[in-house]
C-alpha cells in the first residue's frame, strides 16, 4: 500500500489514520514496556559497566516513546488514551518470560528488540514517507546488541548446557510474542486491517510470519544458540 | 580554591585530581541509582503518563552518566572501580528510604535530586573551568521538577494529613542523605580533603550545610510542604 491520494481521501483513509495511530499507540507501549524490563533486568548485571549498558539501553527506548508520544499528540489524540489497549498483551508478555538469570535477560532483550523491530520494520513500508521516517527513527539500534552477542557467546563458550537452556528460552520467547502479536491484532481491527491491506493477503501474511521467524533464528545464530 | 598552578604542579595537585576523580565517581554511581530509584518508582505512577514522566527523568539520568563514565575514561580510570567505593553509601540511602507511595516518590525525586544538585553546583565553584563545566551541565534540570509540583501541589490541596506526613518524610530524606553523605566523606580522604580546602575552614563548612538546609526547606516549600 502506497501513500493514501488526498484525492481519493475517504473512509479507507480514517482507516489508515486509525491503523497508524494503533501501531504508534503499540510502539509507544512497547518502548515504556521495554523500558520497565531493561531498567529491571539492570538491577541483576553481575558488573557496574553491565548495568549501566542494560540502563542505557532502557534510556534509549525512552528517547523513542519521547518521539512516538509527540508524533501522536501532533495527531490530535492522548498518548495515555490509546496506549491503554496495548497495556495488557505487552505486559502478559513479560510477565510470561520474566528471565531468572542476567543471561535469560540479555536473549531476550537482543531478541525480543529484534523481533520487534522486525515487524515495525516491515509494516514500515506501507506507510505514508513521514510515518514511514518516524517509525524507522525510533528503530534504529541504539548499538548495545553487540555488547548483547559478546557477553552471551562468552559465557556460553564453554557450557553446552547453558547453551540448550538458552536456545529453548529464545525458542519461548518467540512463541509468547507471536501469541500476544495474535491477540493484538485480533482486539484491534484498524490495525489488523493496515497488515492485511499491506501484505496483499492471507499468502502474504504467512510470508511475513516466516520473514520473523528466520531473522530469529539467525539472530539466536549470532548469539551462538539454536 | 581555584585552577591548580602548573607552575606549582605537585603532591597537592595529585591530591587534587583524586579528588576530582572521587567526585566524578560519586556523581556518577548517583546517577545509576538514580536511574534505579526512578525506573522502579515509575512502576507504581497511577498514570501511563505519570510512568513516561519519572522514567524520562530516569532516562535523563543514563545521558548524565554516560558523560561522567566519558571524562572518567578521559582520565585514564576505569569507572566500574573508582564508582565501586560510592555504592555502599548510596544504596544505604535508597534501602533506608524506599517511598511507600507515588508521592513519596515524587518527593523523593524532586528532594533527592534537589539536595544532590545543590551539593556538587557548591563544589563545582572549586574546580577548575572543563570540570565545573562538566559538572554543571550533568546537573542541568531535566524539566520534570514542574511535574513533581504540580502532582504533590494537587495532592495535598484538600488533605491536611497527607502534607504532614509527606512533610516529615522530605526531613527524613535530609536527615538520611546528611548520614550517608558523612560516611562518604568519613571515607574518602581526597574527596574531603577537596572540600575542606574549598570550603576554607570549618567556618566554611558548617555554612555550606546551612545553605544546603536553607535550601531543602525552600523547595518543601514549592511543593507545599513544611
Amino acid at each position: 500500500m502506497s501513500q493514501p491520494d488526498p484525492a481519493t481521501a475517504g473512509p479507507a483513509d480514517d482507516a489508515y489514520a486509525e491503523g497508524v495511530v494503533d501501531l504508534l499507540a503499540a510502539l509507544a507501549y512497547g518502548e515504556l514496556s521495554a523500558f520497565d524490563r531493561l531498567a529491571e533486568d539492570a538491577r541483576t548485571a553481575p558488573t557496574l559497566s553491565g548495568r549501566a549498558a542494560l540502563a542505557s539501553m532502557a534510556a534509549a527506548e525512552i528517547g523513542h516513546y519521547r518521539r512516538l508520544d509527540e508524533a501522536l499528540a501532533g495527531r490530535g489524540v492522548a498518548v495515555d488514551e490509546v496506549m491503554a489497549p496495548f497495556a495488557a498483551p505487552f505486559d502478559a508478555f513479560n510477565a510470561s518470560t520474566a528471565p531468572h538469570s542476567w543471561l535469560e535477560s540479555l536473549v531476550k532483550a537482543y531478541v525480543g528488540d529484534g523481533l520487534a523491530a522486525d515487524f515495525y520494520r516491515e509494516v514500515a513500508e506501507w506507510l505514508d514517507d513521514s510515518t514511514k521516517a518516524l517509525v524507522l527513527d525510533v528503530l534504529a539500534d541504539t548499538g548495545h546488541s553487540a555488547f548483547a552477542e559478546r557477553e552471551v557467546l562468552a559465557a556460553c563458550a564453554d557450557d553446552r548446557s547453558l547453551r540448550d537452556k538458552l536456545t529453548l528460552w529464545g525458542r519461548r520467547l518467540l512463541g509468547e510474542a507471536v501469541t500476544q502479536a495474535q491477540r493484538v491484532v485480533a482486539e484491534r481491527d484498524a490495525l489488523a486491517e493496515l497488515i492485511i491491506r499491506g501484505s496483499g493477503d492471507l499468502t502474504g501474511i504467512v510470508a511475513l510470519f516466516r520473514r520473523l521467524q528466520n531473522n530469529h533464528t539467525k539472530r539466536m545464530a549470532r548469539l551462538g544458540l539454536g
